[in-house]
């Protein structure tokens, strides 16, 4: 195999992003949005008790804009977990006044290009670590989808490996000046979704989302090669906080 | 940081754009009707007084042709400030007769290719009043979000920071040939939304909205670096000519 | 200003395409359907009265296949009184089974390519009347919207003036071999709509559209220069044809 | 004129390809299901009547996959007739179960890449036979519609004449192996609709489409020039098998 | 014929991705349910008799995200009966409760590059096997379609049918080493619907989906030449576990 092709995979991970149908909401008599967000109450407590397990991990955000009104982002040790997750979701009462706005289905992913100490690194716990990640709590989030481009002069997946290595340590370098600010995970969706990989980068200050896209943007990995997708922002949502969007 | 990806950032920015569904509000009672321009005066209300304690800014615009049937523009300084709002609109009776027809999401930003003096531009209240502005009143105004282009042979973040500076430069020029005209704010969306930057305009003249638009066009920064996205215009509504539109 | 960003500009327009819902048609009574017909009479009424007093112009075309049913073309001297209108139209019966399918907005445009003959071109009476047109009544029209292109090899916008003047007056003598079989209006739209120019043809023969659409793509200012949009081609619809249309 | 923008036409055509909504059509009660059955029935007969008067010409088809569920062509001698076709159908009963899914509106039309023997080509009986056809009731057939390239590199529209016929006939060359197994038509769309042809196929082994799309890809005029559209396939519909799709 | 037309062709396919309606499904009495899954389980039992029968092939997946909620893959010798299971579908109770998602219209294809015996392939069990594949059982499923790159400088259609045949071999090799570990159908649409080709990838392991995609986007017919449209991935659905996804 290429050495170029190889990750390290880990959570099979889905974002499912959803927009709300107020006028459909108000039709339901008070006793049945109570049912419809205990239900969902449930639904989020059951999450966190996987995530104590470490048996995934789960985050709710508000979506700024009409892109969509909340996204929850699931992870799961298999795709079945995935999958059954989204049915149970579908089937519940408070799915009756949502509808679909985008999903991005994809696996937690270490880079091939990180440099390589000889063991086998799924036995590294630092490693096991960061394919096993419990998403942070922070109060803002933003999800990209992305690409390496393949055009003609600017073709990513033609070049030498050194060369695509030397790009991504200098992007690498820029990630590392935010440590601290926010905190970054990548999951690759090639073969599971339109685009090759997808960026969840958590904050408290939203401003940094901007500050590091912005920057990196000029990094020739990004400036060259990288195309993007839609971008997604918001803040974060609790069962609290949840509960509160949906009050009338 | 590359000096490129320094910019100065103020309040966040919310473009709402909305549809009415005529049919939908004919079937309400003249007293839901009624009751439904009332709630949302007071949501204006809410806004100038905002407006005025400096918390924000707010505008609201008719739009021309079929995308959407007005604008609401939102100022805060905070994005949870801006969930909230968005939220209190979903939930508003007006809601339930409009339909989501295009957002923007971005923050205030001056350009880092301006002149610095060497302070903090922070402390500098002209700066502080460009990036807390009081959105004008004019009697029409435009939207486009844009891009600078990244392509093979015209790659706008592959050039030099001089050799931006002078495009920009020259951009700038044609800009204030307007003032008096028309009053611009840029807002930044990197990260926050699919384009980088959003363009509104405000002017008592809309052919001015052409003629800038058009003249640059010609403009290096733009003929061979600015990639558009969809073009919104149209005139003021106040809270009477707003209620007057609703009227049947 | 630089020479090529300068045009004369005269009345704004909207062009309102709208879609059938027949379904919803028929569930109207008879009395509902009469009612409907007659205001909207009333309405074309209006727009023939303020087309007489030099207030305006409108035409109204069928369009052929599924992109739209039929295309309302006003021409008003402010961009406030085509919104009127647009609101007027929305509020009405009629609209209660119509759909929106497009729009396009511009305003009436002379060439900055024009021979000048040193004087202020907005004092020719000549020009005046083509920039507040009277809209033709042919038996058939077309339209389409269109962008001059920009991209690296092609770029219309960083060509000198000079060689744009010589391609636009190739351009021009194509156009002019169709006078007396083809009537056509340019409109402008950049900084109002997505693309920079929307080209309206009149004919009593439809297939002189496709002659002229079909040499003029040889010609270098539209074979290397011009990107189109959607095409919509039609029959002319009068108050009785109209009627006539919704007669079940 | 130039000699690349000669073109003979014919009669012009409607491709009107719809989906059937079958939760509304199970509403109907039997004798409404019969009722718009045999309306639709009197539709075709008409169709027919009018084939063999040579008034025009119809073949409908089912539509394999979920782009649509079937395609009436339709070609006459006036645009006009087309118009008031699709609004006889549009009111119809049947018309309540369907949904538009695609339309193309077009002319039948002869290469203007042809030999010419000096005549009026109008004239020639042969000539006339292939601008008004019959359309062939073969089991199957194809549609999609094309553009020729206008890109940096490959301009059709920018080649010499030569150089372009000489192309045309070895495609020519392509076609012509497939007769006696496809029927062709090609009918021209510039200035009528958003593609600048639209190729009809029919055959009774719908393989046939594929070796011929196929083969003809790997020619120049396709491979640097030829960019399509989307891509309809299904089998033939009489009354009876379309009263048989409709039955429940 | 061009050398590089020839392919072998096989069992006419079907991917009908559909979508539930949760909210419709349920309004529907506990009743109505049953027998709208009994209805579905004889379709289902349908197909297995007929894949026993050799008269074609069947396999169910539920779709992971919101792209799609499960897909029917649908082998027949002939499209005549692929149109006639759809409509079967498509008039069923199930199908009330579905809404299309996407459709893929392709036949089985076997590669013009595979090495040639000189004999008449049609002939060889071997190929017949492949030419009408039983679908394989496996847990988890992957679709996308795709077409070769027809671009200046990247143009597939434009290379030699020996450099051509050199990249699928070393495009083969990669595939190969993923035998027994992953299943793959590749179906041709050209001339069928909007790709050129459909690839449908069967895995107990959903990883080697993206391992071997991944891989493959380094090999230069992939790398330079290979355009990708939406990726579809997912579990197996059993008649049991497709009862079980629908019961609430």
């Amino acid at each position: 195999m290429s050495e170029a092709a190889q990750t390290l995979d880990g959570w099979y991970c889905l974002h499912d992003f959803r927009t709300i149908d107020w006028s459909e909401w108000k039709t339901k008599s008070e006793w049945e949005r109570q049912s419809a967000l205990m239900e969902f109450n449930q639904f989020l407590t059951q999450s966190e008790l996987n995530e104590e397990a470490r048996g995934g991990s789960f985050a709710m955000y508000s979506v700024l804009g009409q892109k969509a009104d909340f996204v929850m982002i699931s992870l799961r040790p298999t795709m079945d977990e995935l999958s059954d997750l989204e049915t149970e979701f579908d089937k519940s009462k408070l799915a009756e006044v949502t509808n679909p706005a985008y999903s991005f289905v994809s696996v937690v992913e270490l880079s091939n290009y990180l440099g390589k100490d000889g063991g086998d690194p799924y036995a590294n716990p630092r490693v096991q670590a960061r394919l096993k990640p419990i998403l942070p709590k922070t109060d803002y989030f933003c999800f990209y989808p992305m690409d390496k481009r393949r055009e003609h002069g600017d073709n990513w997946y033609m070049l030498p490996m050194e060369e695509r290595r030397e790009m991504m340590k200098s992007h690498g370098q820029i990630g590392r000046k935010y440590a601290g600010k926010i905190h970054q995970i990548i999951t690759g969706s090639v073969g599971f979704d339109d685009w090759e990989w997808g960026v969840t980068l958590f904050s408290d200050d939203p401003l940094q989302f901007k500050k590091i896209v912005y920057e990196m943007r000029f990094d020739e990995a990004s400036a060259r090669f990288g195309e993007f997708g839609t971008f997604f922002v918001g803040t974060q949502l609790t069962q609290e906080s949840f509960s509160q969007k949906f009050s009338l």
